[in-house]
């Protein structure tokens, strides 16, 4: 599947965890554990100091690279940087397109998700988490016809590989209603310990980095969101704010929450260019790139809409060296 | 840091999920949620189907091989794939040493852990996650005697990198003490899935390879196991089995539990020694390299013994392909 790629040269794949906090519990319990069949008494005592709350990135570096600035991906609510590494029906995801292209890569799992962990210590993080099912997926995802999930028949024109439905759902992971304070925090502190950098997140993952880029336009070099939600309200201005891509995909018409959340992606264009920053959007249709769901970098045309961004990339690179 | 070594040249970087099951549950709760600022109205329905209990594999190819079989990495509890990427203080760890030395590399988080996902559907595991504090990492983990914990005064001789003691603590994910047949289930299905391999596992994840290879001769070439437990008994004999390495650090005999799992060891390297399977144990200090802890792929010599474990897969993986 890959033979026909270029190699991968790399200079370095390493990984390291930012930010968080430790907390040292008192007043709990002691227990006597059986873990596995060789350790009869293995004592666990639940009065300790735990390391919770931090974010994990994992480095990509190019040999060969058109910068040094890396871009950060940014996965959405209930999944994990393994979105971007490889596509639901096997191909080689936007990891591989955006090493190719000569762009250093840190794949972000934020705090709560995946290898950052998440915090079972009792009584710290607000309510309980939440998992997203098949169903969820379908509409929220924008698959098909809500009516069709029982049938899985997807849109007509649809670029989900809808037989790869369970690979999506296999990627699903726990999150936590209640932590939408915490994930933007700890992408701030992924931001500020890396340095300068060029943002990319998906839905939950876009309205973090929009926040963060409005936060610390001294950092962030280029920013693309790709179906965001939690955009920031920037009506008083955004002094220094990088240049800025939206994507849009396919069908936002047909589900009133996509109406909704397209018509706020507007509303923070619209407040972008007032402040006289350059905030482009990508409506993929708008285009006659057609089929999209809301996980364009999942679709069976992950490559095209890849090579669109990183169009966008290249060319606002120069304006963002400057800015 | 790594400006000295050379380049890794990749054929691919992906990942991939495996095995798992789907549950389907009804009379749950629905629930407005509002997980963003823009997302006022956000309908979660717990009556769904849900993606549990799959494992995470992420897959590097290098570009000039010395084999096709990978080598699937195995982490030890309340540890992810992360353990394997880069070492507490920043070096780079045996993902890289073995692709340089031209092994394809198969990291596992394994169900439960990592990117792989947990189960937040309630009433389907077994009791509570644990998570593993930094008392208990000092004391399993043999950093430095128990009662120099709270001065944080390691051995004089450790290889462990006491400083980055934070770093490794932020590694640290929760774990289910009842999920042990569970993770066993899991390492067979992703063995399965994948087909011929090479085992490497870490503390929990060694008994569970040790087990996985006793139950499929037939598809693992060879097998590491660094401070395992959890060793299954192999003394009705072990037909077909891969030549096996077993690696011990320092500081055991100062340990009850470490008394008792390297007198399991010896047990289970005897039993499979005596079904006439080349068992190796690979004593770290009785070979002259000391101060090793639980954790010899994080230690300040983790080059050093990954020189000692690539040696040996080399030198067997003649036998290895003959058998």
């Amino acid at each position: 599947m890959t033979a026909s790629r270029p190699e991968l040269r790399l200079e370095s794949v390493s990984s390291r965890f930012i930010g968080g906090r430790s907390v040292t519990m008192t007043g709990q319990p002691v227990e006597s554990l059986a873990i596995s069949s060789a350790l009869p008494e293995y004592r666990h005592d639940g009065n300790d100091t735990f390391y919770i709350e931090q974010a994990y990135v994992q480095c990509f570096v190019p040999a060969d690279r058109v910068q040094d600035t890396p871009v950060l991906l940014v996965h959405g609510g209930g999944m994990t940087g393994a979105c971007w590494e490889t596509t639901p029906d096997g191909r080689p995801g936007w990891l591989t397109a955006f090493l190719l292209a000569g762009l250093p890569v840190d794949v972000l799992d934020n705090a709560e998700r995946g290898r950052a962990g998440w915090c079972a210590v009792p009584g710290v993080w607000p309510g309980e988490p939440i998992m997203r099912g098949e169903r969820e997926m379908w509409e929220v995802f924008r698959l098909g016809k809500p009516e069709d999930y029982e049938a899985r028949i997807p849109f007509p024109d649809s670029q989900f590989p809808a037989e790869a439905l369970s690979a999506m759902g296999r990627q699903s992971v726990p999150r936590w209603p209640g932590n939408a304070a915490l994930a933007e925090r700890s992408l701030l502190e992924v931001v500020t310990e890396l340095g300068p950098c060029v943002l990319v997140g998906h839905s939950q993952g876009g309205g973090l980095c929009a926040r963060v880029a409005h936060a610390r336009p001294d950092l962030v070099r280029q920013v693309v969101l790709i179906e965001p939600h939690g955009l920031p309200d920037v009506s008083a201005g955004a002094p220094g704010h990088p240049p800025q891509l939206t994507v849009i995909g396919d069908y936002t018409a047909l589900f009133p929450l996509w109406v909704h959340l397209t018509g706020d992606i507007r509303r923070h264009t619209a407040q972008l260019r007032a402040a006289g920053v350059r905030a482009d959007v990508l409506d993929l249709p708008a285009e006659g790139i057609r089929g999209n769901s809301h996980n364009p970098m999942m679709d069976r045309n992950s490559d095209v809409v890849a090579e669109r961004v990183l169009a966008w990339l290249a060319s606002t690179r120069q304006e963002a060296a400057g800015g």
